[in-house]
């Protein structure tokens, strides 16, 4: 018995076949059952399984807990590691290999994780992410699984646990705390992409070692520090039946509502196919596969067009996330602080269009940013975030007017001539990504005059458009699956 | 220019010139010296040092600390690392590829290293020694450089420092502090046999990382406790130009004054050939080369003989050591303590047979000692150790006459008739180990009778005898290298 695992080559709609149908090879394998009858009635449960959860997902709509994903629209990922402390640039090969030969350098005396997630909010972070552990291994907290953490050094007298002091500034000023756990790469155990190294029966200890490792870190992380909106495996944690980690049963059973992503099966988001903080447009939320990861497609020439446009006829609903890190000009592209990086910031103008083509495209945004040794967010960055912030409120804050209705057209009737310089529209998802095209128009003089036209709305679309004088506009949606749920359409 | 290697091949007064000379190859090596006058003059240079080191050898004797270590005779050795508080019988081969999964069992709540050394003292221990660090890499101590250290478990708050108890637990009773290092395994990082496990620049950057790591480790334990009295690498420290860190130039550095035991080129004593706690007779502590791993000499068919011998016409002055764990019987022979090995400790006249086949034959013996998961020596073994030491006194504490002189020929006159079963011999070593056999003989009725015969003394010779009635005795040395310097001639 083989068990099928070229699902990539079948058409999307058998994938939920063939996942079953591995399920119950898995299921077998380790019963050892024998009986050909049970074999065979579970195949043929699970084809009349497959029937009809295909048939529910042609319209697939977000889980409680993807809501939750796009009404945040934007959050933060804190980095932090021993390499902060170096004094040196980054070069993320080196430091997957070779272990930081001090640890004791890890001394961020003026640490303070209120300012940094009162930072993220005047930008308008919803959600803030912790690295807690990266590639070193070395983990920001007391754990009791990894030695390699905060128990090690000097610092707070080895008692510091920054996981613990960020969930704290989080409920504080109401973000939703979130975790970044790196299981993939560990430069102190020398693990190498979910590897362990070595021959014979050492090698396979040691693997299986690793992964309980992993996995008692991740219980862990899930029990200690009340509910995480999301939690962010480093580089993905892999195929659960293969070397590494089996995590996402610990995430499910601790924290059955935080996001996961990802492994080579599962992800409740997707990366949106770049480090720019933006993604495509169309960019729906449906998607082929529930893993933007998945095996079958990764692989694919198309994979990251994919990633930044979705696919509308998708059965799994798998929204975009854009990340970008806030260092990230002449030629840099800085996760974490590095020395001599404070004229790097993105300038103001690329913020506000990094918004626009990551939040106004029906993906959520999420910005890297860079506490320093000092255990600060830099001063040039905070200021940055705040002027974003204002910026953000001051262009898309207070809309001229604003409509909303389930039909495929509404009239927005402004209180008097404007000039409008762009367009908010949101749909109901939880009844699906039902538009499939729109238009806007304006009236100018006594013409209807198109000013703006695109495919996908979903959570959000945002666009600013050559300003136009008017006081009246008409919403078309040109194409739909079903009635179009609109709940906002506004202009600025 | 080809490395010469095969040292073990020449007669070992050419053994100093050989390796004189791979010094001045490493040192041409890192220099790139390309003046063959100045390799010429270096090389001339290497061979008159040999020859007048040779010379001066020809009679070895030991240094200040190597008479320390005489001296001191008797010495325990304790094991302790987290596999004695898994429950589980230990196996060597298993533990150094098994990390443990929970290291937080590691919490010997009535710890009380005090308890340990006075029971150490009741046998006769002048010196005693703690794993530091064993084969799962863990330490006992607050290292800066192991993260997998006494930080990072719960007990006593994650500041326990087993190794400061130690050491004032011996200051306070008055015996020395000695150190014991594992370097060679280390299962949490998944070090085998000094290798770390991997291929191209990964392995090689590992290697280079694990290589400081332990130097750096030593370095600490070297500075941070006051003076050792013995240093001793698990399983040797490897070959210093090998794979495996450089510690002897750092033990060397910062405890000059300490014992070092031992790596590929040197030792300050040599391991006895078993685990027994005995060696053999005679047992000189002259040897053919300055470390009992030597690698020219440990593949030879007679390497265990010769350690158990040592070789009167040795260069080295490198004496015996025999060691052997207080739980030995039955079949079990535990370094550990394990579960249910309360019976298995070595009854009295084993002990006292190990003791003169020991100490008595010219080595220093190291018992050891197995403290159990409460922190505390077992009940038992405490109990045994106090009956040894007080049979040690009640045997050889008490001589009934005793004489001392430098010849040949010694008389001894005990105060009457006495039942004679034992006689303790002992030269005096800073000259060298000048006898080479001798007889002891007793006037019975008119006639001198031979009742002992033997051939090294060296720092003491002890031996129990058939009992005999006499008042009169005589030593003979009969064959010796010059006069012979006799510090003690006694009967018991």
């Amino acid at each position: 018995m083989k068990k099928l695992s070229n699902a990539s080559a079948l058409p999307y709609y058998l994938h939920d076949f063939v996942s079953a149908f591995n399920e119950i090879f898995v299921f077998l394998h380790q019963t050892n059952a024998k009986n050909m009858k049970k074999t065979i009635f579970l195949f043929v449960m699970a084809m009349v399984c497959c029937i009809v959860k295909g048939e529910a997902q042609t319209q697939p709509s977000p889980t409680a807990k993807q809501l939750r994903w796009h009404n945040a629209e934007m959050g933060a990922v804190f980095h932090y590691d021993l390499h902060v402390f170096d004094g040196k640039r980054y070069v993320q090969s080196e430091n997957r290999i070779h272990p930081i030969e001090d640890y004791t350098i890890f001394n961020p005396t003026q640490l303070d994780t209120d300012q940094w997630i009162k930072a993220a909010k005047t930008a308008g972070c919803k959600f803030a992410i912790l690295t807690a552990t990266h590639e070193t291994g070395f983990g920001l907290w007391q754990s009791d699984v990894n030695p390699y953490c905060l128990k090690a050094v000097k610092w707070r007298d080895g008692k510091g646990d920054i996981v613990r002091d960020f969930v704290n500034s989080c409920h504080k000023y109401g973000l939703m705390p979130g975790i970044y756990v790196g299981i993939r790469w560990n430069s102190l155990l020398g693990i190498h992409n979910f590897r362990t190294e070595g021959e014979g029966e050492f090698a396979k200890n040691r693997q299986d070692w690793y992964r309980h490792y992993c996995e008692r870190m991740v219980k862990e992380l899930c029990t200690r520090y009340g509910d995480w909106f999301l939690i962010w495996f480093d580089g993905g944690a892999d195929d659960p039946h293969g070397i590494g980690p089996n995590v996402e049963p610990i995430v499910s059973k601790y924290q059955p509502n935080c996001l996961f992503y990802h492994n080579v099966n599962k992800a409740d988001f997707r990366w949106g196919g770049s480090e720019t903080g933006t993604v495509g447009y169309p960019c729906w939320s449906s998607f082929p596969t529930p893993c933007s990861h998945h095996k079958g497609i990764e692989t694919s020439p198309s994979w990251l067009e994919l990633l930044k446009h979705g696919d509308k006829d998708g059965l799994y609903w798998l929204p975009a996330m854009a990340d970008f890190p806030f260092r990230g000009i002449n030629g840099r592209h800085e996760w974490f602080w590095e020395p001599d990086d404070n004229n790097n910031i993105l300038p103001l103008d690329s913020l506000m269009s990094i918004y626009e083509k990551s939040v106004g495209r029906n993906a959520t945004l999420i910005m890297g940013l860079t506490p320093d040794p000092s255990g600060l967010l830099p001063e040039d960055d905070v200021k940055r975030l705040s002027e974003w912030g204002n910026a953000i409120v001051q262009t898309w804050g207070c809309p001229i007017a604003k409509t909303a209705g389930n039909k495929n057209k509404l009239y927005l009737r402004l209180p008097s001539v404007n000039s409008v310089k762009g367009y908010r529209l949101k749909e109901d998802i939880t009844k699906g990504e039902r538009i499939r095209s729109y238009k806007i128009e304006a009236k100018v003089g006594n013409r209807w005059q198109v000013i703006a036209e695109g495919l996908s709305v979903g959570h959000q679309r945002l666009e600013t458009i050559a300003p136009v004088s008017t006081q009246e506009l008409r919403l078309t949606v040109t194409q739909s699956v079903d009635t179009p749920s609109i709940l906002e359409f506004s202009v600025y």
